[in-house]
């Protein structure tokens, strides 16, 4: 049976861990604690979200590792630059991955984050895929939690209630050696800054399919992976289609043009099927081509457990050509993207070639149906409003 | 017609320059001279290659740009390490290119770089690709030469004649912004060090072919540029190849198992084919798979001129199957693979699946005839001992 988000409970096809590797392994209960003597003022929300470059809260979370020795004791220190040399392995060769999640301030008070263990596992898996370290993502949550126990009530304060920070645990290959070789040094980060909120673009999301000469990943390639090659290379496309007036691109995969994500972020279809049946709709996890999402995973589950007497929730190939086939059926219902930076997002168009795929939302192309019962189960598990498993309470140094 | 190493002129699809791109140009002009006031010792060649560190020489070049200024003067500052913001770019979405070449001590005494403005297009062409900001590749040229001039006599000394030192141009995105947008800081540096020779591996070179479940590159992605998101990717079958006892991968592309690169060479073939015509062969440009090697279309433009009498010189798909073929029936004469770093190596073995395919070399894994004379006319460029354009003499201070 071909994996998907509902059959398994582990990151795709992740290598085990621990694996063979010498040294000691990350440790968070031998953090050390470096504060900054130089505290910063915490930015009002339009002053961070206006700035050209992200603005990250007091410390970091730093941990070195080296072959030999393994993993140093971690440290959270102040946040500021790093020193590289020119001939670090990260600066050429793209040996990096990272994660992406974020610390929501509910309406009760508490800071929660969602399902820190999916995303602490998968950086884990996009180590071993990238050839960097790999440590025990139970460490590495501890090492997320302890950086929003130092700096959360401060750049998170109870009084911005509905509000998130953005967390990027980060590893890049540190060592100074031009030969293309398995890295021996590398480094841990994690930092905590703003970015701005774009779920609710005016009108909904608006996407472009990729261009006919260019692909994403493909089969046999690293798509599934959280690592850096399958960012840069993406940003050409991505930057046309912003100026011709899209927000991402969709991109397309094979002959066919099978859908596979929206820009950073997995892609989602609620229509009626030819036989009538009510699906909501995502691409499949087996071929590997696109990233096991957490909040893809989580839709799913929700869906499932929440509207599967409706509709049937389904993980498969489908192509653009279903998708205008549809629309021109009067079939297609909604549509939205699904992930952590742009969160639940309804789609309102999709420009394929000569084709205009107009996409149902609702009122000023906010969330439809499903689209926003989604969005609010997510959002009320994440800022407090429904206890769930899902959303763990930080706790906090007031 | 396809795109060839033989036919054209330009880089393959290389972004025109200049570019719509605001600000001040790259200037070699206007290189600001910093010397280091701490001299370091010249390594010995034996310590420089077991270094797990790449030893540099004591300055390197380095020029900012901001995406409303342009680039910055260029300095030639001492070697040393850079600052970065965690949030830098480039630690997170491989939005990074880079170039190989190398700066050649001829027995007549005088210092000698090949072929550098193909470098330098290629690295324009790349920066394009991967949204950093291009820059004129005969100021790049320029400012390789200016670092040689200064660093060259001292590092690459006169008594070394037939040695050589690495030069690797690079482009990184500094810009500190977690979100995913085409860079408006970046940074782009020269830097000059040792590597090891890589050409004589005892026994010739082993190759394995890709593993069933690994694609390299493929056709609308990126394998055509010298992105940093094309080799860290590549790491983990290298490695596992490198354990078994193998040099390199040779990246297999497709079901029909096409022959693409082998590690960050080209790969060439040299045979007889089926109607009895001796033939020198190695992938084609045109569906963009491949790097566009300098050394790669050195090889071509030799043996055309020298060796077309007697061989087809070809650049065609050809796969996996095919090679075994002409092994198997005794049609198969040489193979090498081609490039900056591991210069020509001749090829002694592939292992593919179960298939073991001997190469025939000269004695010792040594190159035989056609690898030979190709490896020894472009050795008589690099250092000296012919005069040929490819080959620029750049002057030093003593």
């Amino acid at each position: 049976m071909a994996p998907s988000a509902l059959s398994q409970n582990t990151t795709s096809d992740a290598p085990a861990f621990p694996t063979k590797q010498a040294g000691q392994p990350l440790d968070a209960s031998n953090l050390i604690y470096t504060y900054t003597t130089r505290p910063r003022d915490v930015p009002d929300e339009a002053t961070a979200d206006s700035s050209d470059e992200t603005i990250c809260s007091d410390h970091m979370v730093v941990a070195t590792w080296h072959s030999s020795t393994g993993w140093s004791a971690p440290e959270l220190k102040p946040y500021g630059p790093f020193t590289l040399m020119p001939t670090a392995s990260c600066l050429h060769y793209a040996t990096e991955c990272f994660e992406g999640l974020k610390a929501y301030r509910g309406y009760d008070g508490k800071l929660r984050v969602f399902r820190p263990d999916r995303n602490a596992a998968r950086l884990n898996m996009s180590a071993g895929r990238i050839s960097l370290p790999q440590a025990d993502p139970n460490e590495i949550t501890k090492l997320i939690y302890a950086l929003l126990e130092v700096d959360g009530a401060k750049w998170l304060p109870k009084e911005r209630a509905g509000s998130c920070l953005y967390l990027r645990p980060t590893i890049i290959a540190t060592q100074p050696t031009i030969g293309l070789v398995k890295p021996k040094q590398a480094m841990l980060y994690i930092i905590l800054g703003y970015m701005p909120r774009q779920d609710t673009p005016p009108g909904g999301k608006r996407l472009l399919t990729s261009p006919e000469d260019m692909v994403r990943s493909w089969a046999g390639g690293f798509g599934y992976a959280k690592v850096g090659a399958n960012y840069g290379p993406s940003v050409l496309a991505t930057q046309e289609a912003m100026q011709r007036g899209f927000h991402q691109i969709l991109w397309l995969y094979g002959d066919q043009g099978e859908c596979t994500e929206a820009g950073g972020s997995n892609f989602f279809v609620v229509w009626h099927r030819k036989d009538g049946k009510k699906e909501i709709l995502t691409a499949p996890l087996d071929d590997r081509l696109i990233l096991d999402g957490v909040t893809r995973r989580s839709c799913l589950e929700l869906a499932k457990e929440r509207l599967g007497d409706e509709f049937e929730i389904t993980e498969r190939k489908f192509t653009i050509g279903e998708l205008i086939e549809a629309q021109t059926e009067g079939r297609l219902l909604e549509s939205f993207s699904a992930g952590t930076a742009w969160f639940i997002t309804p789609i309102s168009m999709i420009q394929h070639r000569n084709h205009e795929i107009p996409v149902p939302t609702g009122p000023d192309g906010g969330p439809a149906e499903v689209t926003g019962k989604i969005k609010g189960w997510l959002s009320d598990i994440m800022y407090g409003r429904t206890e769930h498993e899902w959303a763990t309470v930080v706790s906090e140094r007031e």
